[in-house]
């Protein structure tokens, strides 16, 4: 080994989800939206002048911020906007987590928050969903360098109660609680409302789910003005331009329509409902999901053969092998047709099995 | 003050230069490119599917890698690819700089090392160009815990030999040194060819200048395959996913056409000659600028007074207020018939002053 090794920071890489490149498939495996972004985005990239390329983006991201803030009525300094919210929430963690005190979160919830930690040197504790993968609020009372979760959670799609976020809010007042709402437009409550009351409350988004950005790569925070403007500092001083000037533009016109938001949602809302019947039928069980996915293990074929078998014809879930969950398969919701051939497949698969 | 407060990372955030919005300006500021993005560029935006935006981009950037380590004939193991070269820096300074000893670079220079420094609590020491605003080697001898420069270094213009380079790093085996070539294409020879022999050097460039790509952020590393995966660990550690899909198809079409990237640097380097001529003759005095802006002062009228005087008339350039710099401005390469405006008002202006 050279000796500049010794120097190197040593992480343990998180291992993004396979992205399969194949012709006709049915990707049902990184919880992407199955219908296109807006059609005002579509106009934006005809419109769209490849020569202003040639000059840097606007650096505080006015534009984007503003129609956020404007979907939410919100004040433009509630708003940070990052590179997915993966970037967000890499800024959230290095700008509020250096407490030396351990922070919180599940056991079984969004595989990043303990490489973030790991790789920040941040110390973390998790603390265990209970048997119906539920959080404890009690769990998250004792002292620690601050809180998050995802709400609905992931990867089992189950939804907390507005008063059961607000317990663990009102019990962390020292620290900052992060929710992380990457999946709550599927038929969840926000607890968006709560950052009036909360001073230490940061709600995050994603345009990468409801609004089918995912190769756009935006995500939002949301608090008061204060916690924005300490991201904003970090976030300068970590890199000034990171929004590019396509994110810029189409990001604009992915959040403006609320009906074809409301359309999307309310398809992807059905289709999952109707997906769930048809699994309760073939022996799935599962949490009652409020996200764009269902998290589900069958009574009687393990996880891994039915995850090999729906490879073999195209269609890609996902599957987890950390313990307590490895049973499991995490299933995107595609659109009303592909779920149907998913079932049909599955149907026919079970008969034999 | 809420007890939350004291676990916030206090930075003081680096401040973007100016991005003036006025209709018909002379922007001279921030070193952009007065030429469009490569021909390819146009049409690679104009047959973009905005149906794919849903999906996830490819996380390796395989196609832009591919483009990049072809471009330089190199392996496609050898090439990092961020947001921007700040993230490319950002994650260099993240995954190597940790051995508690200072990381060396010089007092005048790109002003974002220290902020990453400082953010990222890595210790450092600056070390004083000479009068002429040279580095000097003999400075980088001592032991230390990493070493960063731009070549030709920021905001002087002024361009290194490639002996001299290899000496620091040849004086520097026990850490990491990084060559910062954000204005190598204007007039420099790159160190790349060194990564051959020195497994602890890293070349960072960036489509943001010589490739007319400030607005779509692409940055790039080559280096050795072992420190572009150190880099890729952390990266993916933080941000699995942080280029877009425009940015991964346009950028391939950027840095593929030869022809149009010798065309527009030529011209560059011609109009900073002749800008130089020019400004040589107004009283200006400056280093021998090999990148596309003059770092220049004047004789008799200070660079307060210009700054504001061309302001007035929409010419915007760069004046930084730190010591031995501010009597100086740095003027970013025009076209042609921006700079000739620029120098003529310059001429109107100093036989009054």
């Amino acid at each position: 080994m050279e000796n500049w090794e010794s120097y190197v920071r040593k992480v343990v890489p998180y291992v993004p989800g396979e992205q399969p490149q194949a012709e006709r498939m049915i990707k049902l495996n990184t919880n992407e939206n199955p219908y296109p972004p807006a059609p005002g985005v579509q106009r934006a990239l005809a419109g769209f002048n490849p020569d202003t390329l040639r000059l840097y983006p606007e650096p505080t991201c006015k534009v984007l911020v503003d129609a956020i803030a404007s979907y939410y009525g919100l004040g433009s300094d509630q708003v940070f906007v990052g590179v997915g919210s993966d970037d967000v929430l890499a800024m959230i963690f290095l700008t509020f987590f250096n407490s030396g005190k351990p922070v919180f979160f599940p056991d079984i919830t969004y595989s990043f928050y303990d490489v973030w930690a790991d790789m920040l040197r941040i110390p973390y504790e998790t603390k265990a969903l209970d048997d119906a993968f539920e959080i404890r609020v009690e769990d998250y009372y004792g002292e620690n360098g601050g809180v998050i979760f995802p709400n609905p959670n992931a990867p089992t799609g189950i939804l907390m109660p507005l008063d059961k976020i607000e317990d663990i809010i009102a019990h962390n007042r020292d620290v900052i609680v992060v929710v992380d709402e990457a999946y709550i437009d599927f038929g969840g409550v926000s607890a968006l409302p709560l950052i009036e009351k909360y001073d230490n409350l940061l709600i995050v988004q994603t345009f990468s789910k409801s609004r089918s950005m995912a190769g756009m790569r935006i995500g939002y925070a949301m608090g008061n003005a204060k916690l924005i403007r300490y991201i904003n500092d970090v976030k300068y001083s970590f890199n000034s331009y990171t929004m590019n000037r396509t994110a810029l533009a189409l990001g604009v016109e992915a959040i403006r329509d609320r009906a074809y938001f409301e359309e999307t949602r309310k398809k992807i809302i059905e289709t999952r409902e109707w997906t769930k019947k048809e699994l309760r039928a073939l022996g799935f069980t599962f949490g009652d999901s409020m996200s764009n996915f269902i998290f589900a293990s069958h009574e009687r074929v393990p996880a891994t053969e039915l995850f090999e078998a729906l490879r073999r014809e195209h269609i890609y879930v996902r599957h987890f092998t950390k313990e307590r969950i490895n049973n499991y398969l995490r299933i995107s919701i595609g659109t009303r047709e592909e779920m149907e051939t998913f079932i049909r497949f599955l149907k026919e698969y079970l008969k034999e099995a």
